[in-house]
């Protein structure tokens, strides 16, 4: 939607509540995190997996946004603390829906926040939900070209995770390749390989958490 | 981006250009078909294979978009006629663009036009392109609930393109669920089922291609 003139204004709109997020989660020392991706990349996997593995004296949500259903908060239930946020058409999350989200939520203050955005590889990465990092997730099934042709997403993420890497042996992706684009649009960006089918590299990803939150602690504290 | 009023006279507009393209396709007795899907789904692939298997008295083009890069004209030009629009950060085609892709490809009346849209399986839904049917392509890496997640690109799809058919014995998808979930969502909608790696499916869609150009000659005559 480029070319519509009141962009602007509603994203000036969105920026100040997102700026007022950023100070209550660095206030509460929350670490929040937006995460997404191509439709079926694997995000609630990955969430399934990360809760399921949490060490257990650290408290975490989900906020996981979808255009129509409740299956994503369904799935997470099972593992943990999750809250639907139904977008009802539209195509991202944007930081009005995250504040209306919490107050559902409802809970004390949290270690960490994932905020599961609405599939779509475009359009999520323009909104700022006052998150302290982005996470993109990338499924090798997807192709080795992908960060080449949707570079915005690439060059504002914080980490990226190369997803569903059990099956390499059988789709025409080279992973280096995937990960040698990234850095291209974005030199230096951390990234980590999983399958949450096996649960290869899930450790890793937890001690990346880890260690923004550690960040986030440290910042709190000033 | 549902909240911004102006969007209503963005999409008047586009619904006018839309217009004189669908009565220029029908009257040169085109088959245009908008291709549409998550980012990595096979839309390139699938036209790879399309181009390389249609029958030889049949002219066909391909305009494909992307936000960036020129990777993907490259690619069918090797077994076709292509023609790249980048649109420059926006996450969809509109009918404007497609009309200045034409004026760039060239070239006599077409039996079949290809538009691959931008990687994307919500926004572009919104956007008619002039196109006589929409064609949903959709991974089965993809999870067989995505239908029921993103609606609106399955209640206005034609048909639906159940590709990388090959990848089910190694994901943690129900070939027999997708479908029932599109069919949920739009009863009736046609679907076929292929995998652009070993090639299966292929003929099925060439033969529904075949029918849909049917179609349109005998409105041309009218």
């Amino acid at each position: 939607m480029k070319r519509v003139p009141l962009k602007q204004k509603v994203l000036k709109e969105n920026d100040r509540i997102a700026a007022e997020l950023r100070a209550r989660f660095r206030e509460q020392g929350t670490l929040a995190l937006n995460l997404m991706s191509s439709p079926g990349s694997g995000k609630t996997s990955l969430l399934e997996q990360t809760l399921s593995h949490m060490p257990k004296d650290m408290r975490a949500a989900v906020l996981t946004g979808d255009i129509a259903t409740e299956n994503d908060a369904e799935r997470l239930r099972r593992v943990g603390s999750a809250t639907q946020i139904t977008t009802g058409g539209s195509c991202h999350l944007d930081a009005k829906m995250v504040e209306r989200g919490l107050e559902n939520q409802g809970g004390g203050p949290l270690d960490i926040l994932f905020i599961e955005n609405v599939g779509n590889l475009v359009c999520p990465a323009g909104f700022d939900l006052g998150e302290y990092a982005k996470v993109v997730i990338l499924s090798v099934t997807e192709g080795d070209d992908k960060p080449l042709k949707y570079p915005t997403m690439f060059v504002r993420a914080d980490v990226m995770i190369l997803n569903k890497i059990d099956l390499l042996p059988h789709v025409p992706c080279d992973a280096d390749k995937v990960i040698e684009n990234a850095h291209r649009i974005h030199p230096g960006l951390d990234v980590i390989r999983t399958s949450c089918l096996t649960g290869q590299g899930i450790d890793e990803w937890i001690a990346w958490l880890q260690g923004r939150l550690r960040e986030v602690r440290s910042r709190q504290a000033r």
